[in-house]
């Protein structure tokens, strides 16, 4: 399967910077990336990078530095369906994961992310568009409906965690041991027990 | 499958102190153990409410005032295997959710919940003991390879989202239609989107 991966090089993560520098930011983004291109490896998937400049990786890179649902439209109008759409900031994620994702045959499949964002999408549908802003789980399904698109929903805690806020590191602490957790643990970052789990940075 | 589901009854949801009273947080509570075990009723398992008072719902109850590790050890005790651990802050849940739970033959079987904890547990071996305190999800791990128990891990965001948070009302309000979904709804709580999800009372 096809897989487009957007990637913004410029200033990334920037929910991030209570815990990190802008250079930290940009290296941290690089090695949650490097995991998900880690996962898509063992699956059967042909990713492309769509960045907003050049990112040295393992993997073809389109650079559109238009905003993100213009430059995915293109890339869809541009593919042969089935073609998904993986966010680059899902370290906890795995090959069997993306299986599961890339499994149903419906018309558009969707991986949840937490807070109301879509992580994941599979398109089988030419008149399916994105729409990342805003709420956008409930405008995908909206989008999926006014389409006469069958919808699949993907129950993933893997392809729900994106890493936004640095109390996300914790999950990247309690189950990756990819070059993200690598890095954070590199970095300086331990989990903390205090009632609720949390990270310290040493 | 034999469910216990723990249940405090005198001061529960502390966290959601800043968006419910004492009485609210009561109520939106039982509205949780309501779509947790409305799931259940369309599983094979068998449900038991381990509370620390009376509870009026529809299940048996058995009460025990200790502290929940040793409440839940006597009644692991007492079952015979398998026996799942299932949490009442659930809203999300689904029987398809719950099937994926007791499928797996493993003889410990996690549900890692969002920030460390643990969600769900089913136990197929005797020596296994729960311990919720601090990064129970880690600890649970460890008890597992300690006594040589194979372990399984579940995969799931409906699993992993427990409520303890206003911000996970969000969650509630996106991916449910249950009865903690009407309970909010009544109180006034929306979905706002504002760069990210958040939800407002009315």
């Amino acid at each position: 399967m096809e897989v487009i991966i957007p990637f913004s090089i410029k200033s990334p993560k920037t929910r991030l910077k209570p815990a990190l520098s802008a250079n930290e930011r940009k290296r941290f983004a690089k090695s949650m990336l490097s995991d998900v291109l880690t996962a898509l490896a063992e699956t059967d998937a042909s990713p492309t990078i769509l960045a907003t400049g050049p990112v040295d990786c393992d993997a073809p890179v389109v650079i559109d530095q238009r905003d993100l649902d213009t430059a995915i439209t293109d890339q869809l109008a541009d593919s042969s369906f089935p073609v998904a759409i993986v966010m680059a900031d899902l370290p906890l994620v795995t090959p069997t994961a993306l299986e599961r994702l890339f499994e149903p045959d419906a018309d558009i499949v969707l991986a949840p992310g937490r807070g109301g964002g879509t992580n994941a999408i599979v398109v089988r549908h030419p008149e399916f568009r994105v729409d990342y802003h805003g709420i956008s789980i409930r405008d995908h399904r909206t989008i999926a409906k006014n389409v006469d698109a069958e919808v699949g929903e993907i129950d993933s805690l893997r392809l729900s965690t994106d890493i936004d806020e640095p109390q996300d590191f914790a999950e990247v602490l309690l189950h990756s041991n990819g070059a993200a957790n690598e890095w954070l643990t590199s970095a300086g970052f331990e989990l903390a027990a205090d009632g609720r789990v949390t990270v310290e940075r040493q």
